[in-house]
C-alpha cells in the first residue's frame, strides 16, 4: 500500500487539520470531535442541516459544508459511521432555534447512530427531522445495509435542503422537500478496481485485470454481477437501464450526477457522460441539470456511478440557488 | 488496461462531446477542431486568452474556459501538443480587436506549435503575445522539454491573466502580469504509480510497489530520484525544500496549489496540505491563498504536486476576482 498519509491511525484527523488550513475563512474544524462547521453560523431562526458518515467519500460530506448547503458534517473513521456523540455535538452547535435536519445515508451504522443522536438532542429540546437516502438500485440488503444503500442522491438532497433552509423555510418544509428529492433519486455504480482502506493495507476485494463489478457499493460492497470490462457505451447502458427502469415516473426532468469513484480521470467521466446523455435521450428522459466529477468517492477506487433525480420546478430552483462550499460552488 | 472509454482513437473527441453536453449554457465545443470556447464571447475591445496542450491533464485547460479565465482551450491528443491549425482557429475566433494572449506550457511541441500559430495569426492582423510557463524545479531538459517543464503555475497564470483581461487591461499589461506570475511560480511533483496512456495500453513506466518517483513530470517523464515510499510528512518535505530553495525572494506571500495527479483521494491531498503548511511556516513562507484538489492531472497517476507562486497585492486581487469555469469557480 502506497498512500500519502502519515499513519493509518491518523488519516481522518490529519485530513481535517489540512482541511482547516486550506479553508480558514470558510470552515471551522473541531478536530477532536471530527466535525466540520461553517466559519460563520447561519442566522437565528433558520433550519440547520447536519450530515456525516464514514470518511473516504470526500468531498462528501465535509466538502459540502458552506452557505447554501450543510451547516456541519461529522466525519467517522474511514468507511465507518460517526458516533452519536459527534452528531449530538454538531446538532447542538448548529441549532439556531428552528430545528435541525439530519441527512443520513442508508447504512445500518449511520442510521442507528443518527437515530440515537436525534433522541439525545431532542431530549435537550432541539427539534430534529431526519431524511434517510437510499437511492442505489443495485442491491437490497448489502454488507452494511438493510434495504438500499445511500449514494449519489445524497448530494442532491443536501443541496436542495440547504437552499430551502437558507430561504427560511420551516423544519417540516425542509424535511418534506429533502424526502421528495430522496424518493426521486436512483443510482448505480461500477468499479474497475478495488479501493484500499488505509487500516487494512490491502485492496478491499480482488478484481481481475479484465473484469469490472457492476453495481458496486461505495465501500466496495459486492454489486450485481462481475463481468468482462467493456467500453464506455456498454458500461453506460448497464447503469442507465436499471436506473431508468426504477425511476419514479413522476413529472419533471432529471438532475444527472456522473460521479467519479476517486481514481478515474475527468477525461473518462466526460466520455461516460456523453454516452449516458445519448442513452437518456433514447429512453425519453430529459436532462435538466448535470454535474460531472468526483463528488461521492470511494478512496482510490477506479470507476464511476450514475445518479438521476426527478426534479420539478421547485427542486430545480433550489438546485440553482447559490452555494459556496469547498466541493460545490456556484451563483454566489 | 481497463478504462471507461470507447476506443483509444476517440478518447479526446468523445470527452469533448461529453463536455459539451455537460455544460450547454457555458461552453461551446468545436469537436472537429477540438477547441472549447465560452458560449458567450467576451465584449469587444477586451484581450482574449487562449491556452491548450495535450489532453489527459483535465480540468487543465478546457475546464478553465469561462468568464474570468480562458476564452478558448485547444485540446491535443493525450499528452500531445495541439496542432497550429487548432490554435490559429481558436485565436481568430476569440480576438475581440484587442489582441490575444497565448498561455503555453514549456514543452518543445507546445512551444513550437503555439509559435507557428502566433505567426500565422499575426500575419492576418491579430496582435499576439505569448507567455511560456516553466515552473517545475525538478529537472532541466526532460523528455519533452528544453529547460524546465510547465506545470501547476499555469493555472495561476491563466486565472490572473484572465481576470486582468476581464478588467479591460491592454495586451501588453495582461502579458506583463502573466509573465510576472509565471516568473514567480515554482512546482514539483511526486508519483506513487504510473499513468496509462490509452493508445499505449500499458503503464508509461514501472514503479515498484514500495517506491515513489520524486520530481515526476505530468506525462510520466522521469524525475529527480526514485526512492522508497515514505509518509506524507517526508514526501511534503521532499517537495517543499527544493521549491523553497528556488522560490524568488521577491516581496509577497504565496498562492499554494496542492494538486492531485488524478488517482489520489482528496483525503490524502488534505493530509499532504496539512504537512505542507507546517513546513512552509517553518521556512518563513506566508500562505496568502490555497487550492487543494485535482487541477493539473496526469490521467490515472497516483501522486500529487505542489506549486508556490509569489503574489503581490495586485496578483492576489486578480486571483480573488470572480471566475466561472467548470473547473474553477468563485465570487460570481
Amino acid at each position: 500500500m502506497k498512500k500519502l498519509i502519515n499513519s493509518a491511525d491518523t488519516v481522518v484527523t490529519d485530513a481535517l487539520v489540512g482541511m482547516a488550513a486550506a479553508h480558514p475563512g470558510a470552515l471551522r474544524v473541531d478536530v477532536d470531535q471530527r466535525v466540520v462547521y461553517r466559519a460563520i453560523p447561519k442566522d437565528a431562526g433558520r433550519v440547520a442541516i447536519v450530515s456525516g458518515g464514514g470518511s473516504g467519500h470526500e468531498p462528501l460530506h465535509s466538502g459540502f459544508v458552506g452557505s447554501g448547503m450543510l451547516d456541519a458534517a461529522c466525519a467517522g473513521e474511514v468507511f465507518t459511521s460517526p458516533v452519536p456523540d459527534q452528531i449530538v455535538s454538531a446538532t447542538v452547535a448548529v441549532d439556531r432555534g428552528a430545528g435541525v435536519l439530519h441527512v443520513v445515508k442508508n447504512y445500518t451504522g449511520d442510521v442507528m447512530n443518527f437515530e440515537m443522536a436525534a433522541e439525545l438532542a431532542a431530549s435537550s429540546g432541539i427539534r430534529i427531522a431526519t431524511v434517510v437516502v437510499a437511492d442505489d438500485v443495485a442491491v437490497e440488503d448489502s454488507l452494511y445495509t438493510a434495504g438500499r444503500r445511500g449514494v449519489g442522491a445524497t448530494l442532491v438532497v443536501e443541496k436542495v435542503a440547504g437552499a430551502a433552509a437558507e430561504e427560511g423555510r420551516s423544519l417540516e418544509q425542509v424535511a418534506a422537500l429533502a424526502e421528495r428529492v430522496a424518493q426521486g433519486g436512483r443510482s448505480m455504480g461500477v468499479a474497475l478496481t478495488s479501493c484500499t482502506v488505509p487500516a487494512n493495507g490491502k485492496p478491499s476485494f480482488d478484481l481481475p485485470d479484465d473484469e469490472m463489478e457492476i453495481g458496486i457499493g461505495i465501500h466496495g460492497e459486492p454489486g450485481r454481477s462481475r463481468e468482462k470490462a467493456t467500453g464506455a457505451r456498454e458500461v453506460a447502458r448497464r447503469l442507465v437501464e436499471p436506473i431508468a427502469a426504477d425511476l419514479p415516473s413522476a413529472d419533471g426532468d432529471v438532475i444527472v450526477l456522473l460521479n467519479g469513484m476517486g481514481a478515474t480521470p475527468l477525461l473518462e467521466l466526460y466520455i461516460m457522460y456523453g454516452q449516458v446523455v445519448g442513452l437518456l435521450r433514447e429512453a425519453g428522459i430529459a436532462v435538466a441539470r448535470s454535474l460531472v466529477g468526483n463528488y461521492v468517492t470511494s478512496l482510490d477506487m477506479a470507476g464511476c456511478s450514475l445518479t438521476l433525480v426527478r426534479a420539478d420546478e421547485e427542486i430545480l430552483r433550489l438546485w440553482d440557488a447559490p452555494v459556496a462550499s469547498p466541493g460545490l460552488r456556484w451563483g454566489e
